[in-house]
Protein backbone atom coordinates (compact mmCIF):
# COMPACT_ATOMS: atom_id res chain seq x y z
CA UNK A 1 0.00 0.00 0.00
CA UNK A 2 1.55 3.35 -1.00
CA UNK A 3 2.25 5.97 1.64
CA UNK A 4 0.56 9.22 0.66
CA UNK A 5 0.91 12.65 2.20
CA UNK A 6 -0.95 15.74 1.02
CA UNK A 7 0.54 19.23 1.17
CA UNK A 8 -2.02 22.03 1.04
CA UNK A 9 -0.49 25.42 0.20
CA UNK A 10 -1.35 28.89 1.49
CA UNK A 11 -4.34 28.30 3.74
CA UNK A 12 -6.14 31.58 4.47
CA UNK A 13 -8.63 32.33 7.24
CA UNK A 14 -11.57 32.60 6.71
CA UNK A 15 -11.44 32.25 2.93
CA UNK A 16 -10.12 28.70 2.73
CA UNK A 17 -11.63 27.25 5.90
CA UNK A 18 -14.14 25.09 4.14
CA UNK A 19 -12.12 24.20 1.04
CA UNK A 20 -9.11 23.15 3.12
CA UNK A 21 -11.46 21.08 5.30
CA UNK A 22 -12.74 19.39 2.12
CA UNK A 23 -9.15 18.80 0.96
CA UNK A 24 -8.30 17.20 4.31
CA UNK A 25 -11.41 15.00 4.37
CA UNK A 26 -10.88 13.85 0.79
CA UNK A 27 -7.24 13.07 1.62
CA UNK A 28 -8.36 10.88 4.53
CA UNK A 29 -11.34 9.19 2.84
CA UNK A 30 -9.34 8.37 -0.31
CA UNK A 31 -6.48 6.78 1.62
CA UNK A 32 -3.80 9.40 2.34
CA UNK A 33 -1.96 9.14 5.67
CA UNK A 34 -1.76 12.81 6.53
CA UNK A 35 -2.23 16.39 5.47
CA UNK A 36 0.32 19.13 6.03
CA UNK A 37 -0.75 22.70 5.38
CA UNK A 38 1.05 26.02 5.01
CA UNK A 39 -0.27 29.59 5.09
CA UNK A 40 -2.17 30.69 8.17
CA UNK A 41 -2.21 28.34 11.11
CA UNK A 42 -5.81 27.36 11.90
CA UNK A 43 -6.48 25.62 15.21
CA UNK A 44 -10.20 25.33 14.36
CA UNK A 45 -9.36 23.39 11.21
CA UNK A 46 -7.00 21.05 13.08
CA UNK A 47 -9.56 20.48 15.83
CA UNK A 48 -12.37 19.64 13.42
CA UNK A 49 -10.23 17.18 11.45
CA UNK A 50 -8.93 15.52 14.63
CA UNK A 51 -12.46 15.19 16.02
CA UNK A 52 -13.67 13.66 12.79
CA UNK A 53 -10.81 11.13 12.81
CA UNK A 54 -11.70 10.16 16.39
CA UNK A 55 -15.33 9.57 15.38
CA UNK A 56 -14.83 7.93 12.01
CA UNK A 57 -11.52 6.13 12.51
CA UNK A 58 -8.26 5.74 10.66
CA UNK A 59 -4.74 6.92 11.42
CA UNK A 60 -4.99 10.20 9.55
CA UNK A 61 -3.20 13.26 10.95
CA UNK A 62 -3.04 17.00 10.25
CA UNK A 63 -0.07 19.26 10.86
CA UNK A 64 1.09 22.77 10.09
CA UNK A 65 4.39 23.85 8.53
CA UNK A 66 5.46 27.39 7.79
CA UNK A 67 7.59 26.62 4.72
CA UNK A 68 6.45 24.51 1.77
CA UNK A 69 10.08 24.37 0.62
CA UNK A 70 11.07 22.67 3.86
CA UNK A 71 8.27 20.08 3.53
CA UNK A 72 9.13 19.29 -0.09
CA UNK A 73 12.84 19.01 0.63
CA UNK A 74 12.30 16.76 3.68
CA UNK A 75 9.92 14.48 1.80
CA UNK A 76 12.30 14.25 -1.16
CA UNK A 77 15.02 13.15 1.27
CA UNK A 78 12.65 10.51 2.66
CA UNK A 79 12.23 9.13 -0.88
CA UNK A 80 8.84 10.62 -1.69
CA UNK A 81 7.86 11.54 -5.25
CA UNK A 82 6.37 14.98 -5.52
CA UNK A 83 3.08 15.21 -7.45
CA UNK A 84 1.73 18.71 -7.99
CA UNK A 85 -1.91 18.95 -9.04
CA UNK A 86 -2.35 21.79 -11.53
CA UNK A 87 -4.68 22.42 -14.44
CA UNK A 88 -1.57 23.21 -16.53
CA UNK A 89 -0.09 19.74 -16.07
CA UNK A 90 -0.17 16.46 -17.97
CA UNK A 91 -3.44 14.52 -17.78
CA UNK A 92 -3.67 12.19 -14.82
CA UNK A 93 -4.62 9.28 -17.06
CA UNK A 94 -1.48 9.65 -19.16
CA UNK A 95 0.77 9.93 -16.09
CA UNK A 96 2.10 6.71 -14.66
CA UNK A 97 2.78 7.13 -10.95
CA UNK A 98 3.97 3.84 -9.58
CA UNK A 99 6.04 5.06 -6.63
CA UNK A 100 5.15 3.80 -3.20
CA UNK A 101 5.73 7.11 -1.38
CA UNK A 102 3.97 10.16 -2.74
CA UNK A 103 3.61 13.77 -1.61
CA UNK A 104 0.65 15.36 -3.39
CA UNK A 105 0.64 19.15 -3.52
CA UNK A 106 -2.60 21.12 -3.91
CA UNK A 107 -2.61 24.90 -4.04
CA UNK A 108 -5.29 27.37 -3.17
CA UNK A 109 -4.91 30.67 -5.02
CA UNK A 110 -1.75 31.40 -6.98
CA UNK A 111 0.91 28.70 -6.71
CA UNK A 112 4.57 29.87 -6.74
CA UNK A 113 6.36 28.99 -10.02
CA UNK A 114 8.95 27.19 -7.90
CA UNK A 115 6.43 24.45 -7.07
CA UNK A 116 6.16 23.49 -10.77
CA UNK A 117 9.96 23.09 -10.78
CA UNK A 118 10.26 21.18 -7.52
CA UNK A 119 7.57 18.67 -8.53
CA UNK A 120 8.48 15.36 -10.14
CA UNK A 121 5.07 15.35 -11.82
CA UNK A 122 2.76 18.23 -12.68
CA UNK A 123 -0.57 16.50 -13.09
CA UNK A 124 -3.86 17.84 -14.42
CA UNK A 125 -7.41 16.59 -14.24
CA UNK A 126 -9.20 17.84 -17.37
CA UNK A 127 -6.93 20.89 -18.13
CA UNK A 128 -9.89 23.07 -17.23
CA UNK A 129 -10.42 25.29 -14.22
CA UNK A 130 -12.43 23.51 -11.52
CA UNK A 131 -11.42 22.45 -8.01
CA UNK A 132 -8.32 21.26 -6.19
CA UNK A 133 -10.69 19.12 -4.10
CA UNK A 134 -11.94 17.28 -7.18
CA UNK A 135 -8.44 17.01 -8.66
CA UNK A 136 -7.11 15.45 -5.46
CA UNK A 137 -10.04 13.01 -5.34
CA UNK A 138 -9.44 11.87 -8.92
CA UNK A 139 -5.69 11.42 -8.40
CA UNK A 140 -6.20 9.41 -5.20
CA UNK A 141 -8.95 7.42 -6.91
CA UNK A 142 -6.45 6.46 -9.62
CA UNK A 143 -3.84 5.48 -7.01
CA UNK A 144 -6.59 3.21 -5.65
CA UNK A 145 -5.56 2.87 -2.01
CA UNK A 146 -8.01 0.60 -0.22
CA UNK A 147 -8.21 1.70 3.37
CA UNK A 148 -10.61 0.55 6.04
CA UNK A 149 -11.74 2.80 8.85
CA UNK A 150 -12.59 1.40 12.23
CA UNK A 151 -14.24 4.32 14.00
CA UNK A 152 -17.04 4.85 16.48
CA UNK A 153 -19.37 5.53 13.55
CA UNK A 154 -19.88 3.30 10.55
CA UNK A 155 -22.32 3.69 7.68
CA UNK A 156 -24.28 0.71 6.39
CA UNK A 157 -24.73 1.53 2.68
CA UNK A 158 -28.41 1.94 1.92
CA UNK A 159 -30.49 2.63 -1.15
CA UNK A 160 -32.89 4.76 0.96
CA UNK A 161 -32.32 6.82 4.09
CA UNK A 162 -29.53 6.70 6.64
CA UNK A 163 -28.23 3.62 8.41
CA UNK A 164 -25.43 4.22 10.84
CA UNK A 165 -23.79 1.96 13.43
CA UNK A 166 -22.57 3.54 16.65
CA UNK A 167 -20.00 1.71 18.73
CA UNK A 168 -20.00 2.45 22.46
CA UNK B 1 -23.71 11.45 -24.91
CA UNK B 2 -25.83 11.59 -21.75
CA UNK B 3 -27.52 14.83 -20.73
CA UNK B 4 -26.51 15.71 -17.19
CA UNK B 5 -27.88 18.43 -14.94
CA UNK B 6 -26.64 19.13 -11.43
CA UNK B 7 -28.92 20.38 -8.66
CA UNK B 8 -27.10 22.05 -5.77
CA UNK B 9 -29.26 22.37 -2.65
CA UNK B 10 -29.44 25.17 -0.05
CA UNK B 11 -26.76 27.59 -1.16
CA UNK B 12 -25.92 30.03 1.64
CA UNK B 13 -24.11 33.36 1.39
CA UNK B 14 -21.28 33.71 2.30
CA UNK B 15 -20.76 30.23 3.72
CA UNK B 16 -21.16 28.24 0.48
CA UNK B 17 -19.83 30.77 -2.01
CA UNK B 18 -16.65 28.90 -2.74
CA UNK B 19 -17.92 25.36 -2.39
CA UNK B 20 -20.88 26.02 -4.71
CA UNK B 21 -18.44 27.61 -7.18
CA UNK B 22 -16.35 24.42 -7.01
CA UNK B 23 -19.49 22.30 -7.52
CA UNK B 24 -20.42 24.36 -10.59
CA UNK B 25 -16.92 24.24 -12.09
CA UNK B 26 -16.63 20.49 -11.52
CA UNK B 27 -20.06 20.02 -13.12
CA UNK B 28 -18.88 21.92 -16.20
CA UNK B 29 -15.38 20.44 -16.48
CA UNK B 30 -16.64 16.86 -16.07
CA UNK B 31 -19.30 17.20 -18.74
CA UNK B 32 -22.59 18.30 -17.17
CA UNK B 33 -24.80 20.68 -19.18
CA UNK B 34 -25.98 22.93 -16.40
CA UNK B 35 -26.22 23.61 -12.70
CA UNK B 36 -29.40 24.65 -10.94
CA UNK B 37 -29.13 25.83 -7.34
CA UNK B 38 -31.60 26.47 -4.54
CA UNK B 39 -31.19 28.34 -1.24
CA UNK B 40 -30.07 31.96 -1.42
CA UNK B 41 -29.90 33.56 -4.83
CA UNK B 42 -26.32 34.69 -5.52
CA UNK B 43 -25.75 37.01 -8.46
CA UNK B 44 -21.97 37.04 -7.78
CA UNK B 45 -21.87 33.26 -8.16
CA UNK B 46 -23.86 33.37 -11.41
CA UNK B 47 -21.66 36.13 -12.81
CA UNK B 48 -18.40 34.34 -12.02
CA UNK B 49 -19.59 31.08 -13.58
CA UNK B 50 -20.92 32.85 -16.69
CA UNK B 51 -17.66 34.77 -17.11
CA UNK B 52 -15.66 31.58 -16.79
CA UNK B 53 -17.82 29.87 -19.43
CA UNK B 54 -17.24 32.81 -21.80
CA UNK B 55 -13.47 32.54 -21.31
CA UNK B 56 -13.07 28.77 -21.29
CA UNK B 57 -15.89 27.67 -23.57
CA UNK B 58 -18.67 25.12 -23.54
CA UNK B 59 -22.44 25.44 -23.36
CA UNK B 60 -22.70 25.26 -19.59
CA UNK B 61 -25.35 27.32 -17.81
CA UNK B 62 -26.28 28.24 -14.25
CA UNK B 63 -29.76 29.01 -12.99
CA UNK B 64 -31.60 29.54 -9.72
CA UNK B 65 -34.79 27.86 -8.54
CA UNK B 66 -36.56 28.43 -5.26
CA UNK B 67 -37.96 24.92 -4.83
CA UNK B 68 -35.93 21.73 -5.17
CA UNK B 69 -39.23 19.80 -5.29
CA UNK B 70 -40.25 21.68 -8.41
CA UNK B 71 -36.90 20.99 -10.13
CA UNK B 72 -37.01 17.28 -9.28
CA UNK B 73 -40.61 16.92 -10.40
CA UNK B 74 -40.01 18.77 -13.69
CA UNK B 75 -36.91 16.73 -14.48
CA UNK B 76 -38.71 13.48 -13.67
CA UNK B 77 -41.42 14.50 -16.15
CA UNK B 78 -38.73 15.16 -18.75
CA UNK B 79 -37.48 11.60 -18.27
CA UNK B 80 -34.46 12.31 -16.11
CA UNK B 81 -33.21 9.80 -13.54
CA UNK B 82 -32.55 11.37 -10.16
CA UNK B 83 -29.16 10.52 -8.60
CA UNK B 84 -28.62 11.85 -5.09
CA UNK B 85 -25.02 11.88 -3.85
CA UNK B 86 -24.92 11.00 -0.15
CA UNK B 87 -22.40 9.26 2.07
CA UNK B 88 -25.27 7.03 3.28
CA UNK B 89 -25.93 5.63 -0.19
CA UNK B 90 -24.81 2.60 -2.18
CA UNK B 91 -21.24 2.74 -3.48
CA UNK B 92 -20.88 4.41 -6.87
CA UNK B 93 -18.95 1.45 -8.24
CA UNK B 94 -21.76 -0.98 -7.42
CA UNK B 95 -24.43 1.29 -8.90
CA UNK B 96 -25.19 0.87 -12.57
CA UNK B 97 -26.47 4.13 -14.01
CA UNK B 98 -27.05 3.68 -17.71
CA UNK B 99 -29.74 6.29 -18.30
CA UNK B 100 -29.08 9.00 -20.85
CA UNK B 101 -30.69 11.83 -18.86
CA UNK B 102 -29.52 12.35 -15.31
CA UNK B 103 -30.19 14.92 -12.62
CA UNK B 104 -27.45 14.72 -9.98
CA UNK B 105 -28.33 16.21 -6.57
CA UNK B 106 -25.63 17.46 -4.20
CA UNK B 107 -26.50 18.91 -0.81
CA UNK B 108 -24.64 21.39 1.32
CA UNK B 109 -25.50 21.05 5.01
CA UNK B 110 -28.43 18.88 6.10
CA UNK B 111 -30.37 17.35 3.22
CA UNK B 112 -34.16 16.95 3.72
CA UNK B 113 -35.20 13.29 4.19
CA UNK B 114 -37.57 13.79 1.26
CA UNK B 115 -34.62 13.95 -1.16
CA UNK B 116 -33.60 10.38 -0.27
CA UNK B 117 -37.16 9.30 -1.17
CA UNK B 118 -37.46 11.28 -4.39
CA UNK B 119 -34.13 9.98 -5.73
CA UNK B 120 -34.00 6.96 -8.02
CA UNK B 121 -30.46 6.29 -6.76
CA UNK B 122 -28.81 7.31 -3.50
CA UNK B 123 -25.13 7.00 -4.33
CA UNK B 124 -22.09 7.16 -2.08
CA UNK B 125 -18.40 7.64 -2.73
CA UNK B 126 -16.51 5.85 0.08
CA UNK B 127 -19.32 5.93 2.74
CA UNK B 128 -17.12 8.32 4.70
CA UNK B 129 -17.58 12.04 5.34
CA UNK B 130 -15.64 14.12 2.81
CA UNK B 131 -16.86 16.51 0.14
CA UNK B 132 -19.82 16.87 -2.19
CA UNK B 133 -17.35 18.37 -4.69
CA UNK B 134 -15.26 15.19 -4.70
CA UNK B 135 -18.35 12.96 -4.76
CA UNK B 136 -19.71 14.80 -7.80
CA UNK B 137 -16.34 14.56 -9.58
CA UNK B 138 -16.12 10.81 -9.02
CA UNK B 139 -19.70 10.19 -10.19
CA UNK B 140 -19.20 12.28 -13.35
CA UNK B 141 -15.83 10.58 -13.92
CA UNK B 142 -17.61 7.21 -13.88
CA UNK B 143 -20.27 8.46 -16.31
CA UNK B 144 -17.29 9.36 -18.54
CA UNK B 145 -18.74 12.16 -20.65
CA UNK B 146 -16.13 13.37 -23.12
CA UNK B 147 -16.72 17.01 -23.76
CA UNK B 148 -14.53 19.46 -25.63
CA UNK B 149 -14.38 23.13 -24.78
CA UNK B 150 -13.73 25.71 -27.44
CA UNK B 151 -13.08 28.87 -25.44
CA UNK B 152 -10.87 31.93 -25.71
CA UNK B 153 -8.37 30.20 -23.43
CA UNK B 154 -6.94 26.75 -23.93
CA UNK B 155 -4.24 24.98 -21.92
CA UNK B 156 -1.47 23.06 -23.65
CA UNK B 157 -0.69 20.27 -21.17
CA UNK B 158 2.86 20.63 -19.92
CA UNK B 159 5.13 18.72 -17.59
CA UNK B 160 6.61 22.04 -16.34
CA UNK B 161 5.13 25.51 -16.06
CA UNK B 162 2.11 27.03 -17.73
CA UNK B 163 1.32 26.98 -21.44
CA UNK B 164 -1.85 28.70 -22.44
CA UNK B 165 -3.27 29.63 -25.86
CA UNK B 166 -5.28 32.83 -26.13
CA UNK B 167 -7.62 33.29 -29.07
CA UNK B 168 -8.35 36.85 -30.10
Amino acid sequence: MPKISVLRLSHRIPRDERTTTHVALVARAFGADEIIYTGQRDSGLEKSINELVTLWGGEFSISYEKSFRKVISEYKKKGYSIVHMTMYGVDVDSTKISEDKILVIVGSEKVPAEVFELADYNVAVKNQPHSEIAALAILLDRLDVKRTFDGKLKIIPSSRGKKILKKE
